[in-house]
């Protein structure tokens, strides 16, 4: 693995690149010597490399949730997940794909033209691959929503929000920015989603657990709530492979958001968004776990997982023009927000499982905010209409659809069903057979 | 990640790329512009990345088949899954590879003419990384196995016709199709393995199913059968954990197999292949999911599970010919009929622990039949001799193996080691140790 | 799938290739079509892809190790390996790289340049690529300190050390090496790191051992040690995904080692890598089922585990040069030695929680003596001096560290806190929520 061993070899490339380099140059065509047809393969291969990493990430979120709820609401945390995930594909090809592009120049939403799968060279990767990437990006944003809701929600209705959300709620809203509408015309930056993906999630999870309402007996009256999920966890290693997964993938997620992958620049590019990701993660895990010991004791490792969570979160709106310094800081501050919001929404007797909305929702909003530090040509004032647009567009959206379907079809198991456990009342699958 | 944003980089490029490719056309060698060693180079890449995602599909199998076993069954069948996994590779390399290639035309097996790693521009990729791509499909075929077979058979035995499988059977029938052999040359077509794969490693557990002999208690006179696993699971997060990485690695299954990456058309064939693997899991995770809910009353997390697998494994036959919509279609019949046939062998008393049987040789046997709804060069004669062919081969030479080593060795625990447990009995390790 | 389907098409870019090969080649420029642009994408391609692989590998050993520790040591053993990753990230930024790198020719320590991320065709890939990928080997080295200290070590000065291994005493050792200091002027010879990175977190991981002692009462007087972790395992599943995990990521760790993949001779490298890594593993697994089932009677799934791993450590000094059935032996006397130095640390009463010191270090001597076997190129007496040099530093300055820590801040829990388990103690959540 010895760096420079093959040196020569390499100048004697670079000699050959060079020569044909400012032949193209000398053309003026452009500033690169690859070939439009290896740029497209390079592209659609950086699609599809970060996109079934992306594709991961949904099972990040299932063990993550899986081994932070109790262990009787875990085989329907496991339905809800992996239904949640073929529900997003089926919805984002059948609507939300055409409601998200085609949009007119600074529009609202998309002319519902269907997605086409003809390879051109001319928008410079396949179709069919950047459609695979947007739609594990739709996933994701669903994803987040499942874990706040755990333990009390009926499955059927939980999957037809799913679809409204898939299909509906989160492609507007990611148009006004990807798809060339109103929010980009303004000025608006999120690189990879910190505030179209994760406050985006996090505000459908809110609108949710105010809705569903909290779990019996979560919140009794005065002091702090008592033990529950996450602190009565099925298993914390399930968690914890949970955030390994979904870490590994926000190198898709954040990469991938690169787009392109088939110039000298573009790639250079996607290896500091890598590593600004990685460091703004490990800046999560250790603000969280410095401020979770020195405020409460012990290294709660629970803390240290949604630290995780809330740096990568914080990072995705800008990953790419931070420093690494810079990238450890915005990973942390997101940590310490991760930590005290998560107190916050106790005392607001606000019952989020999984804490999915201390780190998605608001390190994504920090994390879009806080674009303006790094990136110099993006300006507060759009960054913060941006986030306040879209994130109380999916608050009341969802909080309407969660409140028809409350008032309809039902969206909370019973109190005897809830006892029982979702596992046994909803799924009639034991997760934990017994034990020798 | 706004698209369209260097739109007129890109156009740069184009007409760089277009001057390329106009005087390659011109001079009339080929209708691309990527020249045969970054051809050589992408399709290398391919079936590296692919084959690390099928080789992770050895994973998949371990923690559904763990999850899905009860807890004293867990520890043997982690034992059995990286054994097969470890001996797959080690058979196909000494004997596997040399029987399904150099397969004199239409013949029915190989020359045994030694693989060699000989890099050359002529293959168009790598010979190495073609060797695993096809390695890992062989271990594929094998791992499907262990699932139905577990809480009552021996390792070693067990280790003995894997060695047979992955060295002898699954190479000679792959052979008759990839191999260029007699199947290929009358017409059958299987993009990835339906059949070649699927069926044939179900067919291989349906004889072992049969010869072995269902557990103790598992049909008692009369009713349905015992509630056994995997209804009563070790877990059952590592089991929806397990297909998470089977449909994760089912890209690189599918995706790789267009076997080339290094044109325009190529790459974005692969993009289409991934997007219709996914929707076929989709479409079977949902079929699951209603039918047993219309069926059964709940909304059964393992059938969701299998209808993934089901689903996947319908598609694998032909995932580029079809519409996004027939996918979905394809997938949520597969998904349907693993539910009917897994009630079917619960009457037929024959004892699948993990349901491997519907979900893959049902799936499959279904998924290669559909070929000339989506593919209209392909007859429905030529998919019925493939699949009866290869599933009749595959389960007689199996059932003769398997009924062999049943008179010698031996293939089943004790009653005695069964109430024990595989894991006290054969392993000596408890798959989870004492829990505060 | 079927092979040569398109051999025609292929033909006709083998001769476009080949003319301008030969325009190139008439040229005297080098001895490949492909231009240092499209090289260096696919360069900066294989260290991401191999980076984020090797990344995996931070999951897979806190699954192996979650999964062997009792089910009382597992939440902080997850805390351990996220925190860990985290720091290994930070300091490999801070100091490490800057230590390892710009070293006088044949000297001891880096010039303390700091990195640089300026993207330029000469290096032949991206700065920040490489910076990644050599991240990710700085974390491994770290990882596999922490199962063998498990159960009875405190976080922080965990964490401490972890920050002075990866900021200082692996870059040192590794500079040596890959960063072109004295050991590779001495023609020393470790592709991928068996000595390097296996070796010397093996020898941390010894050092630690000793200076922090055994769990209380694994060794009583006379007779086998105290039935402790690793056969009172917390999950054997987990154990087992974390080896197919770590299985899966050492396709990166050995393949990415070539450092190059833009042209023909390197990805066949690749390739070839891939093939022996797999092998050499599967002949670890296998070599360990037989020993443990034919010396202990029972077919022990935890050294079939720890075969696998020590299969990967041997084959990593020299994956390449092998041939197949040479990386066959030697994974399997990998897994031979590595069966028979766990015995032997039972016997020095060096208690080893998950047996990371057979399998890293006893793996990674042997696979790095043994490259003149295969590797002609290559001498035993640099390969002794390499080895002896590196793990004598690493083991002595660990040592050192621990000591001092011993004698400051104190690196061990109470009794009490080790009978309660350092989850509770230590962390504050229980890992496994109360079971139905």
């Amino acid at each position: 693995m010895k760096k420079g061993g093959s040196m020569k070899k390499i100048l004697g490339y670079f000699i050959a690149g060079a020569a044909l380099y400012f032949s193209f140059a000398g053309l003026g065509y452009a500033n690169t010597t690859v070939s439009a047809e290896v740029q497209y393969i390079f592209n659609t291969i950086l699609f599809l490399m970060s996109g079934f990493l992306v594709m991961w990430m949904a099972a990040g979120f299932a063990m993550l949730e899986s081994g932070l709820v109790t262990s009787k609401s875990v085989s329907a945390i496991c339905a809800k997940n992996i239904g949640l995930y073929s529900i997003a594909g089926i919805m984002f090809w059948l609507v939300g794909y055409n409601l998200a592009y085609g949009i007119p120049e600074g529009g609202w939403i998309g002319s519902f033209s269907s997605w086409s799968d003809a390879s051109s060279l001319e928008t410079g990767y396949s179709d069919g691959s950047d459609w695979f990437f947007q739609m594990v990006f739709c996933a994701t944003t669903m994803s987040i929503v499942s874990g706040t809701l755990a333990e009390r929600i009926k499955i059927w209705p939980f999957f037809l929000f799913a679809a409204i959300l898939t299909g509906f709620i989160y492609p507007i809203e990611m148009g006004w920015q990807w798809g060339g509408g109103w929010l980009s015309a303004a000025g608006f930056s999120d690189f990879a989603g910190s505030t179209l993906v994760h406050a985006a999630g996090g505000a459908a999870a809110l609108a949710g657990a105010i809705v569903l309402g909290a779990r019996s007996g979560r919140f009794t009256s005065g002091g702090s709530p008592k033990a529950m999920a996450p602190y009565a966890a099925s298993s914390i290693p399930l968690a914890t492979l949970g955030v390994f997964i979904l870490w590994l993938g926000w190198f898709g997620f954040n990469g991938g958001s690169q787009l392109a992958a088939g110039t000298l620049e573009d790639v250079s590019s996607v290896a500091t968004i890598y590593i600004n990701t990685n460091l703004a993660a490990g800046g999560g895990v250790l603000a969280a776990a410095t401020v979770s010991r020195l405020a409460g004791g012990k290294t709660d490792v629970v803390m240290m997982l949604n630290g995780a969570i809330a740096g990568l979160v914080g990072i995705t709106a800008e990953p790419l023009a931070p420093s690494p310094l810079a990238a450890i800081v915005i990973g942390a501050i997101a940590g310490v927000l991760m930590y005290y919001s998560t107190k916050l929404l106790y005392k607001m007797k606000i019952d989020d499982v999984v804490g999915a909305i201390p780190a998605h929702l608001v390190a994504g909003v920090w994390g879009t905010l806080a674009v303006p530090f790094t990136n110099t040509e993006v300006g507060f004032g759009s960054q913060f209409l941006g986030t306040i647009s879209v994130v109380i567009f999916v608050f009341v959206v969802s909080y309407i659809v969660w409140s028809i379907m409350k008032a309809t079809i039902g969206i909370r198991i019973s109190k005897e069903a809830e006892k029982l456990g979702t596992d046994k009342s909803e799924v009639g699958v034991i997760a934990y057979g017994i034990r020798d």
